[in-house]
């Protein structure tokens, strides 16, 4: 029973729609989740709901989260701006811990479900150098996974946290997607996409996936803003 | 300056408000936090803020996390009633995987504050049997945190879990609280504090904490409702 079930974390940009689709491949029933932790994007959960129900998630759910109550993110706090030219290091986009926040409330509902497989859209080819999207960080989660519930004491469940697009570049994401029939223009990706999903297409996240749509010699269907 | 700041988990009850206490021992600065989770025993909030302000904390923040989305617990799930008599194995009022989504928020808060120590009231003695209350689960989470981070992956903070109370039976963390001026009548520990933060005094959690005055040999200042 378990084995057919998994959760899929779906933030309704690009790279975890793919995610999606492929676990879509694995498991009959995929289980949805997304957030609603203040971010400035919020068209992206408009997004996430659209995506799960293209590609045949069996329930979606968002769970809100008052991350912004602590700050220290451009993503969360209006008051710091989303860079539109590259900078170096660890941009100001990074939300401190969020990967182990949401990944947490993953384990959590993959508990209630029952079952041992969470999927998750990081990748550490083309991204914005974020700490927790690195190999190293899924590791160590897969490993608190089976302390931190019920299910690891019991050992019943041996979790497994899946991140089937770390090793891939944004050109081999937007082909595999394509090749599961992913409609990536339902997907927002920008940093600051305005309440109806258009995109800014200067922030990091826009100049990365328009760049992976080039090398990929696919026509880009994203929606940006004019101006 | 790092040093002087921490963060500590205060969720209203006896063993976070006697963490608190330590800590205040320890950093000048204590950055208290709580959660609003949809957990029925939302009084406890209200004795988080008490603590906080009685223990000396620099500030108290509540995040909101929807938690009740995902289910499976007796305190977040109105449906689920809080036992009144003692189960085997671990209890219906375990939260999935509630340990790990409280840490990492911590995490997230202690390094957009710029401080590497981390407080909780965990303990592995007088307690319900959590699995995210053990040793090896705090242990690892600190593991993550340092790889999960800015701050870890440029080296600048090393984060550390401190769970002081973990080896300590109930009776020794009241008095260990007494000796620091806890004031335990603001704390409520139960599963199903009214809105007042009365106790019904037979959950496991009035169970725990009534033994412990008894034995330690104090008056038990819970305020009972009656019936």
């Amino acid at each position: 029973m378990a084995a057919e079930h998994c959760v899929v974390l779906v933030s309704g940009g690009l790279d975890s729609a793919t995610v999606l689709a492929i676990a879509r491949g694995r498991h009959q029933y995929c289980h949805a989740l997304s957030f609603d932790y203040g971010q400035r994007h919020r068209a992206e959960l408009t997004a996430a709901a659209q995506v799960a129900q293209s590609l045949g998630a069996c329930e979606h759910r968002v769970v809100t989260i008052g991350i912004d109550a602590i700050g220290g993110s451009a993503l969360t706090d209006m008051r710091i701006a989303v860079p539109e030219t590259p900078t170096s290091g660890i941009p100001v986009t990074y939300v401190p811990a969020r990967n182990t926040v949401f990944l947490s409330l993953a384990l959590g509902w993959a508990e209630v479900i029952g079952c041992a497989d969470i999927y998750i859209g990081v990748n550490a080819m083309d991204y914005s150098g974020y700490p927790d999207c690195r190999p190293a960080f899924i590791t160590a989660f897969a490993q608190l996974a089976n302390l931190a519930t019920r299910a690891g004491v019991e050992g019943t469940t041996r979790f497994a946290v899946h991140a089937p697009l770390m090793d891939m570049h944004k050109d081999d994401i937007i082909r595999e997607g394509l090749s599961l029939r992913v409609d990536f223009a339902q997907t927002v990706s920008c940093y600051q996409a305005d309440a109806a999903g258009l995109a800014c297409g200067r922030c990091d996240s826009c100049r990365i996936r328009r760049d992976g749509f080039l090398k990929a010699g696919v026509a880009d269907p994203t929606r940006y803003r004019s101006g």
